[in-house]
C-alpha cells in the first residue's frame, strides 16, 4: 500500500458553543484517547468561535479556547465543525475553511437546504470532505447510509418523519384525542416546541430537511424553494379520529421521489397505514424510510434533536473526515452531481382520502362516484356514517372516499367537482395517503 | 492536500456465484459508470471463483469470468468479494487476499462469528479494509453506522431481530393464532424457511449475528461460542396469546450488553412491549435497536436476507473500500480492539414473566408472592385468570407474574422455588421481558 506521512495531531476548530457545541466540546475531550485510536492521530480542539467570548458558559468549557475571531480560527484548522446555525456568517466561514484546505462538518440544515450544493462543489474542487449527518434527523445515521451503504444501489423514494415537534403533537392528538392547539401548548410546556412554533407546525423545518434528503438521495440539487410545503395547522381532532377508523395514523411526511418527470420533494400531513413502520414512530422521535431498487425497504429511527444526540452525529462525522485526512484524501466523491429537473408538484402520483358532508338521501353516493369516474380517478373504498349535527339543519352523512393512485392534478380537479354537487354540503378534509 | 497517484482501474475478484454473487456481478456491470464516478476509478470484475465452472448459471453471468482457481484469482486482485459462505476455504482465501494487500468485502456471518477478529487483525496489520455490512441483517446498514456514525459515542446495548424466518413464524402465530409447527410449515412453503429449519428456529443463525454485533458494538472479541442461545421451539400459541393479553409481542432477540461484569451476548425469545419500535417489525423483516450514551435510542430496519438486498449491502462496502484504495489507505482503524471479559449468562439483569397453573383457592397468591420476595425479586404485576380444564382435575387458575429487573440467577432460583409450592400445579412458561 502507498503510505502517506500521517500527522500526529489534527487541529479542530469549533464554530458555535450553544447546546450542541457544548456537547461536542465535551465529547472531544472525554473520548480523546478513543478518538485518537480510531483516527490514527489526536484531535486537538484549538478554539471555539463565539459571538460573545465573555458570556456565561457551561463549566465544562475551557474559556481559554473561546474567541470572537472566527476567521483566524478557521484559517489555522484542519477540521472545522460548524454548529452556529443560520446562513451567514456560517456560509462564508465554511467556504473560507474549504478554500483553505480544511474538511468541514456541519449540523446547519438551513444553510444546506438553501445552498448545500455550493459547499459540496467547493469541497470536491478542494479535495476535502463536507459531512453533515447531524443536519438531517439529528442522531439518526441517515446521510452516511444513503451516501455510502447504498452507493451501489438506486433510491426510488424517501418518506421521512423529520420533525419531532409535529410528530409529538400528532401523536398526542391520536393517543389522547387532544385538539391541535392543546397538543402544541403541551409540547411547549415540555420543551418539545418553541415559544413560536411556526417553523415546525408550518413545515418549514421539515421542508429544509426534505431538500437535503432529496439532494442526497438523487445526487442532484434541490433547495428549500423547490419543496412544496403544507404544515399540520389544518389537521383537526376529527381528522385524527377518522384516520384511526380507516386504519391509519396522520404523520407529517417529507417525501422525496424520482420519476420520469424529474425529482420532487414535498412536505404535507398524510395518512399512513397502521401496519407501516412509520406509523409506529411515536412522540418526538424521527424516522426516515427509504425505498431502494435492490435493498428494498429500509428505515432509520432515532432522536431527531437534542444536544447530546446531535453531538454524537457530529463526532461520527469528525472521525470520518479526520481519518480521510490521515490518509491524505477525502471520502467517496460526490462530484458527479447531476442537475435533474424538478418535477412540478402537480405531477406527483398519490392517493387521496376525502371526507365529505352530504345530504343523507338515496343516490348521493352514486352521484359522487360518477363525478370521480369522470375524472378518471378510481375509488378504492367508501365509508358512510351519519353526522350527529348537520352543517345546515338538513340531515347529513359523512362520506369518506379513498382513491387509488392518480396524478395530483386529477385528484384536485375531482375534489373541486365533488364540492360543486348539490347534494354535497361541504368538503370536510382532504388528506393524502402514503406508504401503501 | 497530499495527492496519491490514483489507479485508473481496480481489479475485483468475486468468490462465489450463488444467489448473492449473481446479483453482485449484475450490479457491478449495470452500475459501472456510476460506481466509477463515486470511487474515482473503474471497478473491473476480473474473475468469479466457483467450485464447478461448467455448472449452469444465470444468463447474466459472463462465463468467461468463471474459474475454479480461486487462489490465483485472489492473488491478482485489489478487492476480493467473498459470498461463498462457510468457514473453509473462505477463511484461508481471505487471509491470503489480505496478506497480498487486497481489501476484502464479505457477507460470511459464519466465518465472522467464529473467527472475525483474526481477519480484522490481519487487515489492520496489512493496512487494508475488511468490510462486512451484508453479514449482519442483510441490506440494513448497521455495521457502518455503528463503526463510523457512532465512532464518537459509547454503545450500551443492542437488541436485534436478526433472523427473518423466526420473525415471520412468530408474527404468523401472533396475527393468525397458528401453532409453531404450522407457522414453520407455512414459512417453508413461502420460501422463508429452509427444508431443515434448525439453524433458524434453534437460534444458531441469530447467535452468529449476535457475536458479530457484540464484537462490533463493544470493540472486543466475541465468538459464537460466547453467545448463550435459546430458540423459539418451546414457544406455544398460548404463550403468544398471553403475551398479547399483557400488552406484549414475542420476538426472538439477539441481545448484546456491556456491564461491569464484561460483555454479554445472548439469543432467546422475549416479550417486547407493544409500544416498543421492535414490536412493529413484522414478517420476515429484521431490525437492530441500539442504545447509545449520547445518541440515545436508534433503530435500523429492513430486509435481512435475499439476493438483491444482500448484494446492495456488498456493493456499498465495495465502494467504500475501493475509495480508500484510491486514496491509498484504509477506513477508520479497528486496531484498538480490547479483549473485554465475557460476562457469564447468569450475570444478566433482566425481567421475567412467569405463567403458572395454581390451585384456585384463597391464599395462593400470597404464598407465591412470599417466595418471590424471599429471593429479593420485586413483582411489577400479577394477573389471575381461571383455566378452563385444569391439569389434574382440581380447579385451577392461571397466575401471570411479571417481575422488575433482577439478576438472571435470582430469577431462575425464584422460579424453582415457586415450582416447589404445594399449591402450584406447574410452571407453564418462563419468558424474559426486554425493551422496557
Amino acid at each position: 500500500m502507498a503510505t502517506v506521512p500521517a500527522p500526529s495531531a489534527l487541529r479542530v476548530a469549533l464554530l458555535g458553543c450553544g447546546v450542541v457545541g457544548t456537547q461536542v466540546a465535551r465529547l472531544l475531550s472525554d473520548q480523546s484517547d478513543d478518538l485518537a485510536a480510531r483516527v490514527g492521530a489526536r484531535l486537538e480542539l484549538v478554539g471555539i468561535a463565539v459571538r460573545d467570548a465573555a458570556a456565561p458558559r457551561d463549566p465544562s468549557i475551557d474559556r481559554a479556547l473561546l474567541t470572537d475571531d472566527a476567521e483566524t480560527l478557521v484559517d489555522g484548522a484542519d477540521i472545522v465543525i460548524e454548529v452556529m446555525g443560520g446562513i451567514e456568517p456560517a456560509r462564508t466561514l465554511l467556504l473560507r475553511a474549504i478554500a483553505g484546505g480544511a474538511s468541514v462538518v456541519t449540523a446547519n440544515k438551513a444553510l444546506l437546504a438553501e445552498d448545500g450544493p455550493t459547499l459540496y462543489h467547493a469541497a470536491d474542487e478542494a479535495g476535502v470532505d463536507v459531512y453533515y449527518e447531524a443536519a438531517v434527523a439529528g442522531a439518526i445515521p441517515i446521510v452516511r447510509p444513503v451516501r455510502e451503504s447504498l452507493a451501489g444501489d438506486t433510491i426510488q423514494r424517501v418518506l421521512g418523519i423529520v420533525n419531532g415537534t409535529t410528530n409529538y403533537v400528532l401523536d398526542q392528538m391520536a393517543t389522547h384525542g387532544l385538539a391541535l392547539d392543546d397538543a402544541v401548548r403541551q409540547a411547549q410546556e415540555l420543551g418539545f416546541a418553541e415559544a413560536d412554533p411556526t417553523a415546525d407546525v408550518e413545515g418549514y423545518d421539515a421542508a429544509a430537511k426534505a431538500a437535503i434528503l432529496a439532494s442526497l438521495a438523487f445526487h442532484t440539487r434541490v433547495t428549500i424553494d423547490d419543496v412544496s410545503r403544507e404544515g399540520i395547522t389544518s389537521v383537526t381532532a376529527e381528522d385524527v379520529a377518522w384516520a384511526r377508523q380507516t386504519g391509519h395514523v396522520i404523520k407529517l411526511l417529507a417525501i422525496c421521489e424520482a420519476s420520469e418527470a424529474g425529482v420532487s420533494a414535498r412536505v404535507h400531513p398524510a395518512l399512513v397505514p397502521e401496519q407501516h413502520p412509520l406509523a409506529g414512530v411515536r412522540g418526538a422521535f424521527n424516522a426516515v424510510f427509504v425505498e431502494a431498487e435492490a435493498a428494498g425497504e429500509l428505515m432509520f429511527y432515532g432522536r431527531g434533536a437534542g444536544g447530546a444526540p446531535t453531538a454524537s452525529a457530529v463526532l461520527g462525522d469528525v472521525v470520518s473526515v479526520a481519518r480521510h485526512r490521515v490518509l491524505g484524501g477525502k471520502g467517496p466523491a460526490e462530484s458527479h452531481y447531476a442537475q435533474l429537473p424538478i418535477a412540478p408538484a402537480s405531477s406527483a402520483v398519490t392517493r387521496y382520502q376525502v371526507r365529505i358532508a352530504v345530504s343523507d338521501r338515496p343516490g348521493v353516493l352514486a352521484q359522487v362516484a360518477q363525478v370521480v369516474a369522470e375524472h378518471s380517478v378510481s375509488i378504492e373504498a367508501v365509508r358512510q356514517a351519519p353526522i350527529e349535527s348537520s352543517l345546515d339543519g338538513v340531515t347529513a352523512a359523512h362520506l369518506v372516499i379513498t382513491t387509488h393512485h392518480a396524478p395530483e392534478s386529477a385528484l384536485a380537479g375531482t375534489v373541486a367537482a365533488i364540492a360543486d354537487l348539490d347534494a354535497v354540503q361541504g368538503i370536510l378534509s382532504v388528506l393524502r395517503v402514503e406508504g401503501s
